[in-house]
């Protein structure tokens, strides 16, 4: 059977700010699966800040590499159903995750190790969960934003977190993981609509970066300092982060979204992480896999309960996922980032 | 009894290079020992590079603060011998370290806490050890180079371990216990003496940063890269080190020397923190006071056997300190820099 569908290719590698004219959706020939690998057909795909480092030829060492142009983008987070499987413990009506994101049908194979294992095809109990989750907190956002108060010790409770870019896919997971873990949490973001969402809805303290300088609102709002940070922004939040972090302060580094479009600075007052004794703790989540069921465990029952709520931003149609990306590293959306098709 | 004794005092907050001209040296009247108190006549006193930072309005937070102007420089580690005490505890004759260096008497409160507890009164067992090296590997300097080691995980063996300064008194000292600890150590300095002296003496990899550029230097020596970095140095060094360090790298952050005359930069590279799960610790000797026992135990075995070879630059008599100071910075001093008092 001859099925035809749709996949985003990158056209060029923007510089500066992401354009949808970086993209083309064309339309291809889907073949059948081969013996061991399975059709699957998207329904969700993944927007992520980590994509427009790869959207880049200097794409930094250690991470994933630049997509490359004019193919279909391997790597990108998915959801969708399977519609045919040549491979066992796979069948019609699966639901599954997997890396083949951006395009309207994969071809998969479940033997293939995909973004250091969190992209690799997986079958997914959605029962009592949203497929979208698989894409959220109980997927790679959930574990980048567990993993990154685990690897700074922050689970414990009983400490002052600040996490940036609050109500971002990570950060807003990240603040309520911190919040449920004991801790105080500060949330920044950068509108007034979202800082009401962070007060209103997850109940935390928080304040606009836009509105102002970070430091009077951090000494507004944390006068005795801070014991962690969570950054996702890199550039002036994590110089401010290092001001204000008290001796023995920890940062979790998940990303620098402030400096992927532009020459990247570093802090200038990087001196404070040995004065104060401070621990600058790369990571993420992909490297943290083993951690992954601890936090599906948790986060089950939060989303359940309702204690973790997930907030999207839904884009509708594959022809919308570069606007998408632009959108989301503008600060346009809230929550995670979705594109969903057909 | 009336005695007179000499002190060096800071002029001036020197802008740029230290220099001589920054400090003056006065006579004053030494009072006795009031009750609880000890008179020690200095014989060695210590010159770090961390007094640098302390000989400016802006120290950074969390650091020890500035010397004040035209006062005794309180927080400088000295060794002496008592001559009068007022303290139980301490006799005429003892060998003793405390905080009251670049002076020749100093009149001490065993009561008060110095530098963290490095420098608090400290009556010394001398019988195997020379004075100084209370000064050098048996005290800050030791323990620095030990806790770095010890907080970025790297005295269990097994790795490639960078170390920058290495002919300083911290670097000297952390490139043997690296090697000793069972790691593969490679050693940088500025001087091909420095580097002869870290080969021949003891027995690393060591290049010379000044001649040709860093990255051929650790990719010539170190073509599978680096696990641990130990950086005295900051600036070009620290960039360098996030670029070879392996996945799971760790940088022991002691000091960023190359920076202390000028405006600091960061590392423009700081995103491979992130892509390459990298750790930063900043920390300071003083803030790991508990090792001080372990270190010293450790290091008392190594230095009798031969082990670890303690190196000092000495100057001879007070007013020749702040020269120490200025050519310590220079780079112009290998291992501990002292100036012996009278």
């Amino acid at each position: 059977m001859t099925r035809v569908g749709r996949e985003v290719r990158v056209r060029r590698y923007p510089v500066g700010e992401v354009s949808p004219e970086d993209f083309e959706v064309v339309e291809v020939d889907v073949r059948d699966p081969a013996p061991g690998q399975v059709l699957v057909r998207n329904t969700w795909t993944s927007v992520d800040p980590g994509l427009r480092i790869r959207l880049r030829t200097d794409a930094p060492a250690g991470y994933f590499v630049a997509f490359p142009l004019g193919q279909a983008m391997d790597g990108v987070m998915a959801v969708g159903e399977v519609v045919d499987s040549c491979a066992s413990g796979f069948a019609p009506g699966d639901l599954v995750s997997h890396a083949q994101g951006w395009r309207e049908f994969a071809v998969v194979d479940p033997g293939e190790v995909q973004l250091g294992g969190v992209g690799t095809l997986t079958r997914l109990d959605a029962e009592d969960a949203e497929p979208s989750w698989f894409l959220g907190p109980l997927g790679g956002m959930g574990l980048t934003a567990y993993a990154g108060l685990h690897v700074v010790d922050a689970l414990k409770g009983g400490e002052t977190v600040w996490v940036s870019a609050a109500a971002g896919a990570v950060g807003s997971l990240a603040v309520q993981i911190a919040k449920l873990s004991g801790n105080r949490v500060i949330a920044s973001a950068g509108s007034d609509d979202k800082v009401a969402w962070l007060r209103d809805e997850l109940g935390v303290e928080a304040f606009n970066y836009r509105d102002g300088d970070l430091a009077a609102h951090l000494n507004a709002v944390a006068p005795d300092g801070i014991d962690v940070y969570f950054d996702s922004v890199g550039g002036d939040h994590l110089e401010a982060a290092l001001d204000h972090l008290n001796r023995s302060g920890r940062v979790a580094m998940c990303g620098s979204i402030s400096e992927y479009e532009s020459e990247p600075k570093g802090p200038r007052n990087l001196f404070l992480t040995v004065s104060k004794d401070l621990t600058l703790r790369g990571f993420r989540g992909s490297s943290n896999l083993h951690l992954m069921a601890d936090m599906q465990r948790h986060m089950t029952g939060w989303l359940r309960s309702g204690e973790v709520v997930s907030r999207t931003t839904v884009f509708e149609g594959l022809d919308t996922a570069p606007q998408a990306l632009a959108a989301m590293i503008a600060g346009r959306t809230t929550g995670k980032t979705l594109v969903s098709i057909g």
